[in-house]
């Protein structure tokens, strides 16, 4: 079959969708009754799920900063890539849009006091982590992603149909881990949406949920060759 | 092997009586003890044992949202799907007539008290959530739900032994996110065994956990339809 | 690979020791840390684990409501099912032994107080279910439990390798809806260690954890014979 | 692919590093709102996508205890052990490093007060176990745990690919059972790293979770050769 760059952007737009709907729904709708960890388990099985639903079809990025890691190893065309994230970028503007028609359906919602999921340091941190502290943490964080989706999908992997599973509960663990930092971006496309409804703080630290995931992607890349050069 | 449409009823049924009595008894029996996020397991492990256990019969619908949108991408003809929906629902009532007996073995169980599962919105809703806000979630949610079954059951992907794993992990989810807003149906045969148990609202309100699932699936179709032609 | 009987006894008696071990293991030790649903994960990942470790010596049944089904299903010869069964007791008692010896290591533990994970009903059930209702719950919970080896292990099966997975899964989700109910047994050999310890009304109702078991095992046998004719 | 010694170093280096990173982290940075349980699910998610990240390049040992009992049955040759060991050791320390300096960016965090997920027994278990049985458990815990490394990897085993996924929730599992008695180390290079910074008990008591492990894992090997004679 053969895959138009049109087919893949509506797959990217849709996964991204849905990685933020259900990973930013289940902090708003539903962070009160399930906890850090169901987040966790949302966001983890958002990827999991589209990794079967559209990884056959585009790769299942989801994340501009794991389609700039994969253009950086040559694995992906530039032009690919700019369609991917501007597909990714939507879709996560479009999920915020509709999770904030939805939770408005809730009697006691406010935006203002029970925000939509949007990442955040300092007074925007769950536990009022430092700015530098995030910033590492979100580097580190999708350096370690990186290598899990350079290494689970590497041509010398015989297991590669474990990718996806590999991939989904790999930001499974890194949300357990790192939602009380920043509460967890690791992809500058699920931090866009929600930031442009929240406003502030928001707005004013999105840079840290663009540049570091984006480095991190890109060290991450770099562990990734030095230890499988295929 | 051939495989009589009674010996996929049969499967159906089973499958279906194995998803409700399960779920709904997770929330029932369990729900004081493993909150929502149990709850969530529950359902979603119920389609992941049946996928495994009765899909290579019946493919594992146990959802007549899924049987109509199988149904018109032609995957499945009309006299199977109308076979397979009236073993699903009848599973579905006999799943909820067996957890009602079980329960009432607790001391202090009563159906007014305790209730058996049963979906609903506005008071029926475990947030309180609006008829409107119910209603654009079940859909939203049936759809994503359906674009996963598409895509990893389509003959263009080369993962689809993991679909049962990713399907029933994808239910996890939406109930991670759901559950505050309707207690999460997307599955019409889901619904109408509890709520023939506890009557009043549970059946006024029916008609949101029929339209909502039907037409999220139909949509959700559509949508894989875009990117996957195959 | 010839696998002698004594190898294959020697597997049930280890992967039945890790199933009681660390299954009851989880409610003695770590109960009040990770609650019921952290039991139930403990329950099922010990299938899981051992499915992988030593299903490919004995198919990994632990549990003599297993082998029987499969005895009668024409699966497994008299004598090497009365192997299997001698041993998998002995490994559940030997883990009951162990978990005694080392929970006596915290300063506040007694047996009367924190027991040793064993089943019951009545005043035995965590929930304090009546003995009929713990009766069904562990006859319908085995027959399902048994549905899903069957089928996720049947000839006609082409996903069997996911087996071991959808079983141990099946344990876990068993167990969520179950334990508020007699603590969940499913399983003769796992009741019958932890019942010699803790006596009393253990040993008095251990009988609803050995016919409940066989008769609900007996029973998935009989209800997977109905749609998957091999 | 030929892949070199110093490949397969920095592959158990960061996969270590990762075990710690995440695994320690978890505790540190987010043990109170997840629990023993999505702790958890951390040290073992770090297992299952490791395995699928650099496994193909070094095995994926990330410990010790596994180098040493795969070197005790022939299958890692001494040279190789060695640098294996060192790697991992470093790993953990670095990890441990970067941890701390991630913490001190929130405001209340003290070493002192908030630990930096190191093992004890006695007063440095989390519930108070003795020496005897923390020793006890570590050595048990660390023999299922390598039965299972062995058994989902041995040459008779047709679902190798499972090996990763089964391990790493084997992790997950013995977590679930041990962390109210020692923390759970099964690991010496995990217990290194945070112990030199933390000091005191956690570097008097840490012998325990190096002779632990290590006589445990070399008895799993003997135990897996007892019934799987490849």
């Amino acid at each position: 079959m053969v895959v138009s760059l049109s087919q893949k952007c509506i797959a990217e737009f849709f996964g991204t969708f849905v990685l933020v709907f259900m990973g930013c729904g289940s902090a708003v709708v539903a962070g009160g009754h399930v906890g850090f960890l169901g987040i966790a388990f949302a966001f983890g099985l958002s990827v999991v799920t589209m990794a079967y639903a559209v990884g056959h079809i585009s790769g299942c990025h989801l994340n501009p900063a794991i389609t700039i890691s994969l253009w950086s190893t040559g694995k992906i065309s530039g032009k690919d890539a700019g369609g991917y994230i501007i597909s990714q970028i939507i879709g996560g503007i479009v999920a915020a849009a509709l999770l904030y028609f939805i939770a408005q359906g809730k009697a006691d919602y406010s935006l203002a006091a029970n925000g939509l999921g949007a990442n955040g340091v300092e007074e925007g941190s769950p536990d009022h982590y430092s700015l530098i502290s995030g910033l590492v943490a979100e580097t580190v964080l999708t350096a370690i992603f990186l290598v899990v989706v350079h290494g689970s999908t590497s041509k010398n992997n015989q297991n590669g149909m474990f990718a996806g599973l590999a991939i989904g509960l790999c930001l499974t663990m890194i949300h357990i881990v790192g939602i009380p930092i920043t509460g967890v971006s690791v992809n500058p496309a699920r931090s866009i949406g929600p930031a442009l409804f929240v406003g502030g703080a928001a707005i004013s630290h999105l840079w840290v949920f663009i540049v570091g995931p984006i480095v991190g992607g890109l060290l991450g890349g770099g562990i990734w060759k030095l230890y499988d050069s295929n």
